[in-house]
């Protein structure tokens, strides 16, 4: 429990710390201001010591200068009162709670108009803080997924401590990944690889197959476009336990993006690349060529997908020979295609044909 | 074990048996059909006995004597014998895997033609064999949602028996729900009564402010509109331990559905109301005299919210005093509020004064 005490007493001073800087400003007779970096596609650059994209040196200030900036600010210091008294009392809230709370707030003028702005301004507290917002006990409201595989952890919750084997202490349904994963140490496991899945009728597959014990992988539910918290604990995975992480996704535009926001990060969160994304992870498929090479089901690309194609083929972080590629050959065949295609082979082609050869060829199995 | 093989010879006997009745149809020189109720809202009635709606007595028959028929019974003959297979060799797979799958089929005839086509005709052999989707070893796309609270389970898996308890053996995202929940045995249980939440944020803040340990409450997280999983599970509670069941949403009319889903069950999935409804639920909130008596932060009425109220208030199983007058009042103050506007009391109103007051007044604690 100490631990905890120690980051939220280290986080709350972070906080205050901000608070001093306005306190300063006002004493000094400056305007009080705050200052930050530009959250566009065109102030993300590539950090080529960490290998993950952060935002470049463009930046922008909140002044007090116009009654627009004052509110903001006015807004952002009872926000750290807020958040720096959560964190004494040891206490949690979800994002719309703290859009609620405010209306509780004496201040009328520090009241939040919609949930866009205190979002808003927690993602501003937590890069100029540098403080993520887990540390500020700011809770999604997406869930994390679920992980199964050969890993026995030690979770903190506010109940005690729970050791529980991502297998052996487990039903079908796996091990449901807290709001904060960094409440988890890794005690001990047999994991060879990192499988995350995209969609929760192949993860299912994969653990009726029982691929997790035949090939020692841990298979990440990422239900979509992933939540912080499987980001955070995939990150984990790889980072402390040195493993390899493959992503495992649909075969269509939307589907590179998730791929994306494991491996590259998100510009709206660039602030946390270092914190969620693995630059590491390997794409897995389904890819265009194996929508050719193994003949699936395809429906056609609507105009949508084609637009978001062209605009991968733009994203500095998509430009690389393979994605090139790829892309190319897709909208030249102008198809797409589902993890779940692959059943058109049968039950068991996944788990004995498609994946143990394509694992094989990247050098993983 | 033998539980299972029992319960899969069963269910592949009665698929087959709806085979053998084409056979029959055939060798006495009929026309082979399949006659099923009518599900609209039109073929729904309450009944009385068992106090959840089901299909009426209208019927429509699928009848070979078209081409268009024809191709209907020789894709369930296909479907059948696939199923009738999956039993056998104990294996499992999803709606949309079938689909697929339908491609390698040797007769093009017989191969789907979108998803909607094979979803239905499971449907439709549901409820012609009265054999559950669950036990046909259909698995569904969408996940259950998650448990915790005083109850010690086993949950029967492939890789053999978990014994389970739902709050010391589960970290703080609770247990996961298998997508098939009748592998579960409930062992021992504290449990005073089941609380549904609708939202992440709400099922959240029960979790931290340990409502279910100080109330010994069961905490379903009902993830927006109930899994199946979900709703059967809540239904086992209620009539195997005896407990009631309070359902706990947002305070607009997609919740008031939500509610009724748990508590009605579907016109699409009326044959299996009796499997997943539990007519006994309660519902605890938001309510709209809730909106004004604690003063909420409230959103206006949108028209498609105005829409679905008026139809709620046509919807016979809306038709009582309760929801009749809440929905006239929401009607009348033309606003809507969710569950976490309660937070613009302070984090603990909602554990501390809401709940129990509303509890206590309907009798619960």
């Amino acid at each position: 429990m100490s631990d905890t005490q120690d980051s939220n007493a280290e986080a709350r001073q972070k906080l205050v710390d901000l608070a001093a800087e306005f306190y300063d400003q006002f004493e000094r007779g400056d305007i009080p201001e705050m200052t930050l970096p530009t959250r566009t596609k065109s102030n993300i650059v590539f950090d080529e010591d960490k290998h993950v994209w952060v935002y470049g040196d463009r930046t922008s200030t909140r002044s007090a200068n116009s009654v627009r900036g004052a509110r903001k600010l006015l807004k952002a210091a009872y926000t750290i009162e807020f958040l720096a008294r959560q964190l004494e009392e040891d206490r949690s809230s979800t994002l719309r709670e703290l859009y609620y709370l405010s209306e509780s707030w004496d201040n009328e003028e520090a009241q939040f108009n919609g949930q866009d702005e205190s979002n808003k301004l927690v993602e501003d507290l937590e890069i100029v803080s540098d403080v993520k917002r887990e540390d500020f006990h700011m809770r999604p409201e997406e869930s994390g997924a679920t992980l199964i595989g050969p890993l026995e952890l030690r979770e903190q919750t506010r109940r005690g401590e729970r050791v529980i084997h991502c297998q052996k202490d487990v039903g079908e349904g796996g091990y449901q990944i807290p709001n904060n994963p960094d409440t988890i140490e890794f005690l001990d496991h047999d994991i060879d690889f990192v499988m995350c899945v995209e969609t929760g009728g192949m993860r299912d597959r994969l653990v009726e197959n029982g691929f997790d014990t035949e090939y020692n992988c841990m298979v990440v539910h990422l239900k979509g476009q992933p939540a912080r918290a499987t980001r955070r604990i995939t990150k984990r995975l790889h980072d402390e336990l040195g493993l390899p992480v493959m992503v495992f996704t649909d075969g269509d535009p939307w589907s590179y993006r998730i791929f994306g926001s494991v491996s590259y990060g998100s510009i709206k969160s660039a602030h946390l690349s270092e914190y969620l994304a693995t630059p590491e992870a390997q794409f897995v498929g389904i890819r265009p060529e194996d929508i050719v090479e193994y003949d699936l089901p395809t429906d056609p690309l609507g105009d949508s997908d084609v637009n978001a194609l062209e605009s991968e083929l733009e994203d500095p972080r998509f430009q690389d020979e393979f994605w090139t590629e790829q892309i190319e050959l897709q909208l030249d065949i102008g198809k797409k295609a589902e993890q779940q295609a692959l059943a058109a082979r049968g039950l068991d082609f996944v788990t004995e044909t498609y994946l143990p050869e394509r694992l094989d060829e990247m050098g993983v199995i």
